[in-house]
């Protein structure tokens, strides 16, 4: 079977950032360590006047068919993932086909174009969704672009206001690819639950503690969904983990259980025994509240042990990277956490070719879905041709004034005129509203 | 290659109606032949206080599950079309999955649920998708559910109010499947159009004409792909046309334009040539516009043929049936469109097991989606199943000041106190807003 994956990946940053522990923790009175350790976000990308999700969008997928040197006529399809569209009929693939349409000979007039909408986990949806519609023989040798951007805002004052961010994510999806193939399995852990949410409301309304109980239960039940059809899972199967990364300190905490699961029953818990005994096992605990304290007795220990930092070293930390300069990205994050692994294996000069990931995506309201992935042997060439510091090290750095402007931009409620922070130069922007308040866009040489 | 597609079908209307020609165009000072002859609506169907999205959605769900003797585990996938969301980020299939819940042992937590928006597309690309999962071998021998659902509510006063209506359509895709198979070729026609849209707001901005003719534009380029993949398709060659409905009297002007396209060089176009003359030629004309002009010309003639009124009255008429019964149902509009024909062949007695339909799906902003059917064996049963009539007869009619009420209660903006109208019984209800202002859903006996 011919392998369907991510052939090339691109990405576009909000060209703005909020510097969270020098400029952001001052003003609210809060030691710079809460944000540099406990949540892990030393920067917030944040979208400048004349940019949204459309023109993120859009320019990380110019960027990307410029690279490749694709036209128009090689994309069969264009999805967009997001949970920040500003329609609620028009998808903002058709804003973003309208935008290349602007500089590419030809149309994508015979392209299939949608939008998925899942909390953060649309992104991965829409790969899927290319890849069934490539196996099922309907793609007429073209290829998916595939697009999650997002602009993820909070209320000012809301504890998520420091995990905000904005960019997207735009990849091809193809036979034979270049970065990854993806695997036919998939586990799902899905449950409707009320975590995250916008009921007719731009910025979220969340329950902080439950979002994070709900990210680990529906983790495990997707990981114990997808060792149902493709077999356990071992630490050592796989190179990276990169899973969905509102923030990398949730990440650290998914690692660690985990582990723990993954580890249940493998050589690694006998040879931890010595230092930590073995896992506590539900059946010898009569109360459940008993076995539960074991478990995070055990947990604890195991975080200390060498083994298991090793592997966080090793399969996790470089997954989280990038989150911690950009924010959250929602439907982008788990893309961008697989790109900051990549990219790290790349700079330590690591062969990957032939090695797996263990991708797990997640959406509050709330489903996570596990698959795995094979890196390429063209996946070295694809990750260095994103010019990621760069791109990170352009942002303009906001002061806090700017920075409560910059979010009345966004905010749908609001009107106000700020002027651009940044010049914007071989890319797309919002120039305004048209007669039936439509969002309208140029290119700017 | 098994066949795959809609193995089942159920539909909820919402409980009330209006009655356009005798209670909105007194109110209006229109003449009713407006409603029933030229837009060719005659109740728009609306949801009373304690219906919306989801319990039209999970309603007709729970029907086809029990019909067909389902229980969660069946059930792989559960894929939401609307451009109704009431929520920015939790998709309308997880409120759907927890009211199923209620009702069956059980749980979806392994299955993959989704929400996609593209205007009225979206129930047909949710059915796509899919066929794609199972043609990717990602099944694992579980069926899709999918449920296009919507509220078509307009400002009052807008040109639109007279084609409202709401409801949901439920299908089972699956392999082997009862009633149609799809075809593996597509059409598409798209382009980023600003012909109805919803900018930040729940009742569309339109433009009537524009939308009209974008419409037909969109539909006549996907009919072109799809014989570019599929081969010229012939009157013959299908028994119906169901495509998207927004009115009927949209369709009727669609009709007339696809049969010109599809009799041009057949033997149907020589055999008119002696009432009406060959259908004229754009390189005989040197200005478009006279060539447009002796198009219409042409058109004019064509309908009033026999010939042309015989294949409207076999191919189409059946397929607007339910229409005119119960307004626009977006997503869930095509898919009425096929019920209506297959219903209507079944009260006619005709056979049509191994009959095609040709299927013209349709979102503004804008793309149309062709694709063929072939109808299966256990189609009579399929259809004679799902009880219409007696639901259309049951719903409640409203007063012109009743449906003013009623329109309030589903504005966003409003917040009004209104009784129900009907009383529900062994049905999913609307109960009111939980703590995170997240809506809430009961089971009623």
């Amino acid at each position: 079977m011919t392998a369907v994956g991510i052939d090339a990946i691109e990405l576009w940053t909000g060209k703005l950032r909020l510097d969270l522990p020098n400029t952001f923790a001052p003003v609210k009175g809060e030691d710079p360590g809460k944000y540099t350790k406990g949540i892990g976000i030393e920067y917030s990308s944040l979208p400048d006047v004349y940019e949204d999700i459309v023109t993120m969008g859009a320019n990380a997928a110019k960027r990307l068919m410029d690279r490749r040197g694709l036209v128009p006529d090689d994309i069969g399809r264009i999805d967009v993932a997001t949970e920040s569209a500003f329609d609620n009929s028009k998808p903002v693939s058709t804003y973003v086909a309208g935008c290349l349409e602007q500089v590419y000979d030809g149309d994508f007039h015979h392209a299939n174009k949608g939008e998925r909408k899942f909390a953060c986990l649309s992104g991965t949806q829409v790969i899927d969704d290319a890849y069934n519609w490539i196996r099922a023989g309907r793609n007429r040798g073209r290829a998916a672009l595939v697009i999650a951007t997002d602009t993820a805002l909070y209320e000012r004052g809301d504890p998520g206001e420091a995990t905000q961010g904005a960019g997207a994510v735009a990849m091809l999806v193809d036979e034979e690819p270049d970065v990854v193939a993806l695997s036919t399995e998939q586990g799902y852990g899905s449950a409707d639950e009320t975590d995250f949410l916008k009921p007719n409301q731009q910025f979220p309304s969340v329950d902080g503690k439950r979002s994070i109980q709900v990210y680990l239960a529906r983790m495990r039940e997707a990981l114990e969904d997808y060792e149902s059809v493709a077999g356990d899972t071992h630490p050592d199967d796989f190179v990276y983990f990169p899973f969905h990364t509102p923030y990398p300190g949730m990440v650290r905490k998914a690692a660690l259980l985990g582990y723990r699961h993954i580890t249940r029953d493998t050589e690694i818990e006998d040879a931890l025994a010595d230092d930590i005994g073995m896992q506590p096992r539900e059946a010898d605990f009569p109360e459940r509240e008993d076995y539960e304290e074991a478990i995070r007795a055990y947990m604890d220990e195991l975080k200390e042990t060498r083994r298991y930092r090793e592997w966080y070293e090793r399969a996790i930390e470089p997954t989280i990277q990038i989150s911690g300069q950009v924010g959250n990205w929602y439907t982008g994050s788990v893309h961008i956490a697989r790109l900051s692994a990549l990219r790290a294996a790349a700079e330590a000069d690591v062969d990957l070719a032939g090695e797996k990931l263990l991708v797990g995506s997640y959406g509050s309201g709330a489903q996570a879905e596990i698959h795995a992935e094979t890196v390429q042997n063209g996946w070295r060439e694809g990750v260095e041709a994103v010019d990621v510091e760069a791109r990170l090290d352009d942002r303009y750095d906001l002061s806090y004034e700017e920075y409560e402007l910059v979010h009345d931009v966004h905010n749908h409620e609001k009107e106000v005129e700020v002027d651009e922070f940044t010049q914007p130069s071989g890319e797309f922007v919002f120039t305004g509203w048209g007669r039936m308040n439509e969002r309208r866009y140029d290119y700017v040489e």
